[in-house]
């Protein structure tokens, strides 16, 4: 991302400040920091008020915050909360935001008390998580990037697949591959299931030999240039039977059903709706136990939820997955789930990959 | 571990629940949850009293949690903290003790809310942290098995580097590597760094290429059944100068010193002054820029750290990290690094990989 990225980011939320009347906002590590700095270290704090930003890390990270962060950089030799306290203290900000889903309560009492009591924590939930909800042009491209590289991984393994191999080798494969490809890292841990171990929803992979005549589900997800990718595909080697296929056949109408219903303006709760209602039809709502998507970004899981309790409406240039599944213990499971962004008109598939269940 | 040894771990934090006249403690997520439980997924609960525990978690782990958990489970359908509150509620719980670093504030604000004012929230910091310090041996066996796969994945990825190599390629290598030796995961983001990139602390791998004439630093952890390891190692591509030598030769003695200072009783801070000394007769001491290590287990960085201002002690059945580095800007980054088991006598490193500047 250009400088200018970032520090529009930092406006937008300045703007936000101003509306609400605080002097200021703190901003913990992980994700939103890096959304409004740019930073990829694991130590760092920002202080941003309505005409400035000051980032705060430690010495292990004084030469990468200097060229990764455009505004100015203090390095602390102690921890950081009490230094943005007195950089807070010396702007004489009387009401300062803080993210309370991200602020533990420990540390919220330590700026309390570094603060003193004339300073006011007030805090906004969601601020940042907001506006990381819509993509602009240049994150929808680091997302599809991604997801290219992730579905890449995916065809270089499956070609690797052997009766006997076990799941946490296929899960090393496919790991290897996306990191090969340019990948950071794997954005979860990559779930390769095999047989009835397909029917725990989150299952890591195990030292079980996936063997002939068994189904097998991958999902897995590349962290690539910081942004997330999400897909799910389910394998079969040898040939599969009917209820196999059938239940498959269910699930692909199900996902295709949702993305169809996708487009700006509809709410999460709606798609939710539409992929359990034929699921229904088919006799497998009961099997299918949690939501039909999530939205994905600098993290795996990000507002919005698509699930049955989710009030929120969907926006073009929302990034979300769409991945209803059934789970019938000691049978199967199944899922398949792709990475999409919302348009006025319905919605664009990023994930390339044949929604086919795969035979080998 | 054996569901013994969770419950031996639940009896003692009882004991001090009882000692603080608490009613039961509520714990989150993450590693703390894993200690107590044995769970690996990532959404669940524990509220522990006295003489009881019930685990809550949601419909995706239901097998899963039957499988891992031995105490009593409850499967929650919407989110698990009012059901915790609830269970609270009917067990006429009055002091409810939480973790403040791993509760957020909105978590905290949510739990009150639904407990009621005749609940009392008692933030209780670190005391299964404290606990954690102190390793079983069964415990020390799961690090040294983490500190051994990773050792066998250095060696096996070192065979593969070539002059050409970039530093993610190298990155992937070893993380492959460990993976296909039994790890699940790295237990941090691999760090190869060559030539003046080395000199940042913590350089993720980029696409630079490892050229020949250049010092190479690879800091990799393997997570193995939950246990971190723990290991930094230099590398040099052709011969090195006498410069590079000395400076490692320098870091060498600052470890070997720092290691030789281990022993039950000693204060962590003597062992980083020890570390800091040998620097200081070599003229590096300004170029040591972080601590001299820290605590792992189930996470890779836990108490205690080994630092200037850490006042605990060592006790015997802590394993802790011992890594002094020097940073010089635009010229190099070198550091040494062992997992080790503190014993009353002195200490057992459990790292088996030479410490040697690695010459290919």
């Amino acid at each position: 991302m250009a400088d200018n990225e970032f520090e529009a980011r930092r406006a937008s939320v300045a703007e936000e400040l101003v509306a609400r009347k605080l002097d200021a906002l703190a901003v913990g590590g992980g994700p939103n920091l890096r959304y409004l700095t740019g930073f990829t270290g694991s130590n760092g704090l920002l202080l941003l008020t309505p005409d400035d930003a000051v980032f705060f890390t430690d010495p292990r990270y004084r030469i990468q915050s200097a060229q990764e962060v455009s505004c100015r950089v203090q390095v602390s030799t102690g921890p950081l909360l009490p230094d943005l306290a007195s950089a807070a203290g010396r702007r004489k900000v009387r009401r300062l935001g803080f993210e309370p889903g991200r602020t533990s309560y420990e540390a919220y009492q330590t700026l309390q008390a570094k603060l003193g009591l004339k300073v006011a924590l007030e805090p906004v939930p969601g601020l940042i998580e907001r506006q990381r909800m819509l993509k602009s042009p240049a994150e929808i491209e680091a997302i599809r990037t991604s997801v290219v590289t992730n579905s890449k991984a995916f065809e270089q393994a499956l070609a690797r697949i052997r009766p006997g191999m076990s799941e946490s080798d296929l899960a090393a494969e496919l790991e290897y591959r996306m990191r090969r490809l340019g990948a950071e890292k794997p954005a979860f841990e990559t779930i390769v299931a095999s047989g009835v171990r397909a029917a725990l929803p989150h299952a890591q992979p195990t030292s079980a030999v996936i063997r002939n005549g068994e189904l097998v589900l991958v999902d897995m997800g590349a962290m690539r240039d910081g942004y997330a990718s999400d897909m799910t595909r389910m394998v079969f080697l040898g040939r599969p039977g009917h209820k196999v296929r059938s239940i498959h056949n269910a699930v692909l109408e199900a996902q295709l059903a949702a993305i169809d219903s996708v487009r700006a303006g509809v709410t999460t709760a709606h798609v939710h709706r539409v992929a359990r209602r034929v699921l229904k039809a088919h006799g497998l709502d009961r099997a299918f136990v949690h939501s039909t998507g999530h939205g994905l970004g600098l993290e795996i899981h990000e507002p919005p939820r698509i699930g049955k309790r989710d009030k929120s409406r969907l926006e073009a240039g929302m990034t979300v997955t769409i991945e209803p599944g059934v789970y019938l213990e000691g049978f199967c499971g199944m899922r398949i789930e792709d990475t999409i962004v919302v348009t006025t008109a319905g919605c664009q598939v990023l994930t390339p990959t044949s929604k086919q269940l795969r035979v080998l």
